[in-house]
């Protein structure tokens, strides 16, 4: 029985997510239903495919990843079911796939238009119950993805800011995400930097006027309090401090400057 | 094997909800536990009972729906377990079950007295692990809910604000909860919204002085930033503003007066 | 198949708690996995040190209590699995164990250094995911203790604030934990209390200046409003305001003076 994981903006104060659970497990009662995160910032579709990046590679092959961050709900903007590494992700296609769908092709996408397959009446602010549950219990079941609906290959995709080349031969990137512990993790990846070493380019990290240092393995290579540069796990460039906060201590956030150099 | 779900006031910052699943592991292995919320505001029980309302419809017959708001843990309050719509409740007589109440005829009502299914020494603060948990779990293991202690049928239940038509021929109702979203939900329904439309009553609603526009079918049916009125997952009217958050830019809350006319 | 408990400092806003699980799932896909709090402060080893102290009671025997509030992740502090009660607890050894190494003998504890169990390539920064997560899914399947790595017998402890006798025969403590409802854990518990009393000292409980009254059994043994002292249910003298916050109140919190007397 496929696992299934839930990526949403619904916070954890409503019955929100409880409702999702109920209409799953009726569908499908011996499911594993995971919460993968109820705190993506409303309607912040950047964030949410942030997490669909990182979160299907520690989930086995054919998990369903449910993501709801869904400020379109009730219009006709599409729900697709995309596959990619050989995971299903469920989504309004609103952008919340940029992210995996830059890494990987996808290996079939379907809209979901299966009415049967619904509960119905579909309420029209509430289709992550009427209609992402009960699809996503049925293919946990077993159910064929072409079964929810004809295959499309158009995609919305999020413009997503990209690290760039600086005129006096650096790297620029800029945060993308502020974590629970309010480290700053950027859009930089081992590929950019690497073409940058390549190019001669070195590995000072800047943020904005102020200098990180170089990057390093983890938190603990500096001492407790001093900022620190390192690939996070997300498998991106971050900055941290040490047990403490970069972001407050260094008044940043998203969209902050980073500057390798 | 039943489903247990729990909706309490505890929070996730504590050990308190983890003890009551502890508990119900040991007594019943294979439940499926359910977390609705523990975000409910500390012993507010309208907002407790307001979920109770919601939650059931998505979970299969014979579901234990397990809520504790009870500030008055360790006095001689009841605890029961009510059965609605064959659905289980169990709660303290505190009018957790005022809302299904409304909605529907209890089927059977029973007080919770069997100290012989507690967990022992009951402490007087943790009723939720000494007695819910352990009471659900032998219930989701097929306990008769006769098992539990007598049947009664002396209910508690709260006084809710209920919509009221006004002198000049609108409808009156208040706003009861304010969701994650900052989405405001009345206690409008669609029988009073029926009842004042029969009586030639209008669609158009107000909060407080703002004119918000006639009853849509989503948010998405008014642009970005626009606000909006609309019938909500709960079956209530709500008012809400498109990607945006009524709450906080009409200074609205919990008992703020809606119009309908 | 043994159950799986979640301590952890990661909050539920990122994708952290998410990929553990995954992980666990992999490995060993009929565990039963239970969040108990992700919202310890971040890096708080105490407040983590606390709840694993309550939390095994709840849980049958052999359960794998995880606990990954890790401010050295990434240093070479080292991983124990330690055994206590008869139940697993997988912690960095930075005194998380602390609380319940006061009230048991360890049964066994062994160092984690066994490369074969876990995710590699290990991050430095994800030790959670990488080390903790595949270590108890082992363990959940199963695993000796002793294939985990070498017993050791050196563990790290932290330096706990106690209760002390003061000159005037009082006895005296210290908050150490403030709940989701504001009431006030000291470290005075059952144990002192008895050794002070048997001394011919009494039972009213001062905080700072202000007098709490007696010892009673619940909240709800003063009138709504007024403070009160009880046994908490992790058994340590709390003082609340019955359906009020003792801690906002009184401006009280963290290492607020408690006295006995």
């Amino acid at each position: 029985m496929a696992i299934i994981t839930l990526t949403t903006d619904f916070g954890w104060s409503d019955y929100y997510v409880g409702a999702m659970k109920g209409i799953i497990y009726q569908i499908s009662p011996s499911s594993t239903v995971v919460d993968i995160t109820h705190e993506i910032p409303p309607c912040n579709v950047l964030a949410g495919a942030l997490v669909l990046r990182e979160i299907w590679r520690a989930f086995p092959p054919r998990t369903i990843h449910v993501g709801v961050i869904d400020p379109g709900v009730g219009t006709d903007r599409p729900i697709i079911l995309a596959k990619y590494a050989n995971q299903f992700f469920l989504v309004p296609d609103n952008g919340c796939i940029t992210m995996i769908h830059q890494m990987y092709q996808p290996e079939q996408v379907n809209l979901v238009m299966n009415e049967n397959l619904f509960c119905r009446p579909v309420l029209p602010t509430f289709h992550a119950r009427d209609i992402f549950a009960p699809v996503a219990a049925h293919l946990a079941k077993g159910l064929d993805a072409d079964m929810v609906g004809p295959r499309t290959e158009m995609l919305r995709m999020l413009e997503l800011p990209r690290p760039k080349d600086s005129e006096r031969g650096t790297l620029l990137g800029r945060v993308i995400h502020v974590d629970r512990f309010g480290n700053l993790v950027s859009n930089i990846d081992p590929e950019w930097l690497n073409r940058h070493t390549a190019r001669g380019g070195g590995v000072n990290v800047r943020l904005g006027d102020l200098e990180i240092g170089p990057i390093r393995k983890t938190f603990a290579d500096v001492p407790v309090g001093k900022p620190v540069a390192y690939i996070g796990s997300a498998g991106l460039l971050e900055i941290a401090i040490n047990q403490g906060r970069a972001d407050q201590t260094f008044h940043a956030g998203l969209d902050s400057e980073i500057e390798v150099r």
